[in-house]
């Protein structure tokens, strides 16, 4: 049994750092890394591309919407051709940092209010698909587990892509198999032991218990975890030792994936 | 006998137009295209990277220094690790398109003050050639013709790429095989027909008549033309008709370069 | 009778031209500078400034969306603290520019998808309202004439500050007073005459007719002309004329407002 | 007796945090703002208005370079005209928090290598100034003390604005009262007491140990603190307590100036 823990990174600007890559590298097995829209820049990309590359661990891009400003944490309405090309360009320069340094893109998983907006827009979904796939088909998308997961997989198995399903043990889940809303008291579990154990169970049963008590299946081929505070980087530890513990192997899947 | 007529193109941004690039496609075989950083935006570089494929010429990335404001113009004392990091990513961006588009990254011509200070500057073509080498070695780096045009060749080639030669047919230039700077009077030719002679002595002699009357040798592969005007437009079809009546093949350098 | 003519201006930036400044100037009354966030730059807007206090017309702050990439026109979910901290930038900027030219800022125009977005937005128009009151409560608040305009206006005045509502000749109207989507056939009236006499009605009359041929009344204190195209040159000097010839007298207002 | 202490504040962006601008402010008298070219936003410069008016401290604006990715540390070849343009720009909008929060500029100090390059750059010195006083001939400009100052004191003078000398507690001097380059060793002054003693000398005497043992006459009104880091928040308290220890109010100045 295996699983996938991925993190986002290289988020640091110019003279800001962001997130604590390098102590969190060593609990994760695949990194998603912003690619100058909504943060990083270019020597952040080359230096964490070959953090991960030191590290043996895969590489993805994390494009986000053109809002440095806001982190591209807010909605904006771009068209779907827009989307396209902001995803060509930001995949496109990550990659040639993956082969300067003699690695290979291996999935996209798009950043904040793009990530967000994704889930059940399928005109967007479709965007986002189209833009990997015409760059590389076999990059994976990274997409939100359960409620319109296997929908946004349809659309990118259609546009020539396969998906990867993600999960976050550290967040509440409805009895829908959503995310409770952030704002809503409980969403957030802070706990490393708790989330370590909602881990296990995402990668052994592939189910998650939800705020009413329910057990709801979620397909799942990688958990989030976060790198940008310390109890992020000790949860992230926890639960890569407990996985372990559990005989799960903590790698990044990159054979061709059967639909689940 | 042949040549290759390059045009600096999709330089337009967002809502603002610059350029007739439409118009002056006809007359060139490469182009070399903006990427985001002085000028050119996701979907600008979209669709010129399709303008070009349409019409079956090469394909330039043009990558400048981070100043949309200044248009890329601006001297900025930016390391030789920033350089390295901004043209990779510029570069892959492109690349990205290119492959979009089904077509293939030729070479690289660095834009404005990035293409002039590594006039002589060592260390930043070095950094130039670099970031491309870890791209492809078979990229192409474009060059001023002249003056240190064959120093920096041989740093590219340590480097692991191959140079092409730049040379203007609508600009003076000195005795010793330099450009006469464009605050001086007479700097700039602004009859096609004068231009064109020049474009063909250039292709056909490898050599510039020089201010004082002097024929200066001038190892050529590829003249510029500009789109940005109606008169540079008429310019590069005037130079295209007067190239191919002197039998002189209009296209570019694909094949493995020998040194001139 | 008297009426005031205003087009929204300063749109270049860097390299790039936008507008005909310097050809409609002559027709308005009142301008709206850009501040640099959806256009216009440090330079252009003291450009811009210079000629208005040339021509002894209105200044105005046109801030926009932090979106040089979309122009300003897209949508984005900024907070209500987001956009009283973007106004209060931009107008700033904006008056130094006046105050270094020797003029006085006197109205706030926000652009595109902000000024789109503001009408029926309480919130949104109660944050524009309390960053222009905050600078100075004597600057008059530009907005949509018709359908939300009294709402608008009564909370700019509960935040202290008066409102202009302004209307656009070249528009088709509902039968409600609000704009038919430009996306729907007939939206935009390009006959120079037409525009011009609904012009006059609504200076004189104070309604416009609407396109189900009814005649809905519509309080308006400026009307918008558009200098981004020679049409919309010919336009603004039509309806200068036809203003003119109807006896009204086109220029800013800048007493204090009597609700209307 | 008295003297300022400055410090650069206002530096986060978006989510990006950069300065411990809260611990530090207890210590100082005045603040210098960054206006969103180099570092700063809309939010930041009003929370960091807001703290400081808080506080009761003198505001300054701290415009750089359009380099965010450079933090405003490196060269650009800007024209003069672009310079002032930048500086008006960035002033206004940061005037226009001051009078948002009932506060009034004070004083404005470049950024980093605007700052630098200011220093023996007549024209640069000349168009910062007319920048100033373009918009208030009572805003002091902060220059760097010894060596040019009182040249670059005259310029603004010509251009009708007044001059305060800054010098730095935690440098080292040369002989000549420059700046020791920072990549030379002893460069900088890590000990809160040794910088402590040198500010009090600086404050009370007008002078400086040089590195070479001898004492130059330094004529100095404010004295720059660093806010980026515990050390500097040490350094700085430090600085303070021995300042008032020595019977030296700290406080900014803000009666007109008689030239030293």
């Amino acid at each position: 049994m295996k699983i996938d823990l991925n993190c986002d990174m290289g988020e640091s600007f110019g003279t800001y750092t962001l997130g604590m890559d390098e102590a969190i590298i060593a609990s994760i097995s695949s990194a998603n890394i912003a690619c100058g829209f909504h943060a990083g820049d270019p020597q952040v990309m080359g230096r964490t591309v070959k953090l991960a590359v030191d590290h043996g661990i895969a590489i993805g891009a994390h494009p986000g919407f053109p809002d440095l400003m806001g982190f591209g944490r807010r909605n904006m309405a771009c068209s779907d051709e827009e989307i396209e090309a902001y995803l060509i360009y930001q995949i496109g320069a990550l990659q040639a940092f993956c082969t300067a340094h003699g690695a290979r893109l291996r999935h996209v998983k798009p950043h904040g209010a793009l990530y967000n907006l994704a889930v059940g827009n399928e005109s967007l979904v479709r965007s986002i698909a189209r833009a990997i796939a015409r760059i590389d088909t076999s990059l994976f998308m990274v997409a939100l587990a359960g409620g319109k997961a296997e929908r946004m997989a349809a659309i990118a198995h259609e546009e020539g892509i396969p998906t990867l399903f993600e999960a976050f043990p550290d967040r509440a889940y409805t009895a829908e198999g959503t995310l409770v809303a952030r704002r809503l008291p409980g969403a957030v579990i802070h706990d490393a032991e708790e989330a370590a154990a909602r881990a296990v169970r995402m990668a052994v049963e592939g189910v998650v218990l939800a705020v009413d008590g329910t057990v709801v299946p979620l397909a799942v081929h990688t958990l989030c975890v976060h790198g940008d505070n310390p109890n992020g980087v000790t949860l992230a530890a926890t639960i890569r030792a407990r996985l372990e513990a559990a005989g799960i192997e903590v790698r990044p899947r990159t054979e061709p994936l059967k639909r689940l």
